[in-house]
């Protein structure tokens, strides 16, 4: 799923470059009437992180103390992860014994990329191993709209299916958001629809999903004891699919969240104040562990590839976060792999069953 | 406006405390089952500042920098309302003659309160002044909840009404947000709706309006010159009506934004790293001179009444921000009154001309 939320990061910043002039206009005070309010800066304009020395492109700073030793305590995501999904598995069959009916997920996957195919295959394997019901809609890279469309009501109409994912991104000639509204918001188990982000910013509202990542991220907190109240937490980065919903839920949390985006100045400075870090920006490295203040907590949303020949692929996994310096400043800190990727999933399970739940009003 | 807001603050208040424990149950982890995710804490907990001695309990504290100058430029609100408010004069005289349509401002009000009935008086009147047609409907303190609904309803059929003002707070008997969520997207001028939030909040999402009195801290910021992107910027506050549309306008505009809020620790040292300082808290004079960094930008939202015999009424308006001190620290500073206040009429006025151009298909 992180993997995903790179993937669209990539494709706005692309979309997005005509907006900045305009928006760079708008700051300076010009180019908009004096009656007419400045131009709302379109929050699509690419945030390209220019890398600093202290960066992985840079000599390895030294440790931020000078003991060689690992401090952190490592954040299992996976066995945290196999426990809740074995509660939700507990859940299902309470459910089936109960009123007969098992949560149901449709997954449409449109197109041949690879790195869709295996996170879809994975939500459908993690769907089975805990009794929910999979539906998988696969369709041509060069569909239509309507036709995507067309399978998105299906599903919306279909009373056995309680939660519907889209799996990002979508082919270029496709209008995602246009496709992601459709899907109704009983069954938008992502939590990407507009007023869920919304309902989940706001004081007293209460959205219906909370988006699997975040939700993850802050399980990921609660269940190994960390307090989040009254502490500092920056986000760095803001997608729609990972770093604004974390700010958003660490701020229901009532910790004071600062986000660190491409345009932050000093965002190493920034960071080294927080008590809790979540990285989410999809750059291999970038988070030093001069980032660091000595004690934090370290949540790594970030999944990169990189070349390692010596790996059965040709290439591992790595997150934002240099591990084996912030392993020596962070009290924890989470791997990749093994971290926050298998928490996704088990939030989205999550997400489905408690959709399920309030569908057939079960409790 | 920012009246209202603290109102709704106080308000939100008292409603809130049952949730505060099940929320600190899950802090620490417990009180949710392993295959449920923790309960999302409710943001309607109260925001309780504690005053710390550097508040206007205490004794000032000596001025950050050791002359008694003012040294801040005095952003004037309200020549700069008057502006906006005199373009878009323009603008719908410029319609009027083109289509022959002027733009229409619902506005609702439930009860007596005097507060309620000064800000609904003056709202009328500036619309009166650009030539903005005003529907007023006054519903007694015990109508109920149905009959303001139906009035709602009506205004949200009416062609010839654009935007549609439900007056805050309403009688305790009422569902403020029930009543809120009827106003018809495309006349919810107030920006208040959580799909409105929400599309603010998210990268390539445009709301339909934005919420009056965040969007009058930005122009008074871009009018006046202040770079806002790349900046630290805190604002000091989260209400649904204020903070928090004012913290995502502010990333919008590319500033590195921390939310400071009543659990955050010393709130007065996180807010002296800001080169941009929004206060929308609701208590006089919190914001002292040495919370600030030398040379800040201050935006002050509140509006606080404070004893005053020797002022007409018996009191006037203070703002969050001790302004003796703050100028002698800030580069620029709003005044209260004629800061925020008149921008967040004329911001009203600026997104009620907007909707009546959607609607017209006016440019």
């Amino acid at each position: 799923m992180q993997g995903v939320a790179m993937v669209v990061w990539r494709k706005m910043g692309k979309k997005g470059f005509s907006s900045t002039s305009r928006a760079l206009k708008s700051f300076n005070g010009y180019g908009y009437q004096i009656n007419k309010s400045p131009p709302l800066l379109a929050l699509d304009i690419p945030d390209i992180w220019t890398l600093h020395s202290t960066t992985n492109h840079g000599p390895p700073p030294p440790p931020a103390n000078n003991s060689n030793e690992q401090t952190a305590a490592i954040i299992d995501g996976k066995s945290i992860a196999e426990e809740i999904r074995s509660g939700i598995t507990g859940e299902v069959s309470r459910m089936k014994d109960a009123i007969g009916k098992v949560p149901g997920l449709a997954v449409i996957l449109v197109g041949q990329r690879r790195d869709s195919q295996t996170y879809v295959r994975n939500k459908i394997k993690a769907c089975e191993e805990v009794g929910i019901t999979s539906l998988m809609a696969k369709l041509p890279e060069d569909s239509t709209e309507d036709e995507v469309l067309n399978v998105v009501s299906c599903f919306n109409e279909n009373p056995s299916v309680n939660g519907i994912l889209v799996q990002l991104p979508l082919p270029q000639h496709m209008d995602e958001e246009k496709i992601l509204n459709v899907v109704r918001l009983e069954k938008d188990v992502d939590g990407f629809h507009p007023l869920n982000m919304g309902n989940l910013a706001m004081r007293g509202r209460e959205p219906l999903f909370v988006p699997c990542t975040p939700k993850g991220c802050i399980e990921l907190l609660l269940r190994s004891g960390v307090e989040i109240t009254g502490k500092k937490a920056v986000v760095i980065g803001r997608s729609n699919i990972v770093g604004l919903p974390t700010s958003l839920l660490l701020q229901r949390h009532h910790a004071t969240v600062s986000i660190v985006h491409a345009f932050t100045k000093n965002p190493e400075q920034i960071t080294r104040e927080a008590d809790i870090v979540v990285s989410a920006v999809g750059l291999p490295n970038i988070v030093r562990g001069n980032w660091l203040k000595p004690g934090a907590v370290v949540i790594d949303v970030g999944t990169n590839p990189v070349e390692d020949p010596s790996s059965e692929h040709g290439y591992r996994l790595t997150g934002d976060v240099c591990y084996n310096e912030a392993v020596r400043v962070a009290s924890a800190i989470t791997p990749v792999p093994g971290g926050v990727g298998p928490m996704t999933i088990a939030m989205l399970l999550s997400n489905t069953l408690d959709s399920a739940k309030r569908a057939y009003r079960f409790t």
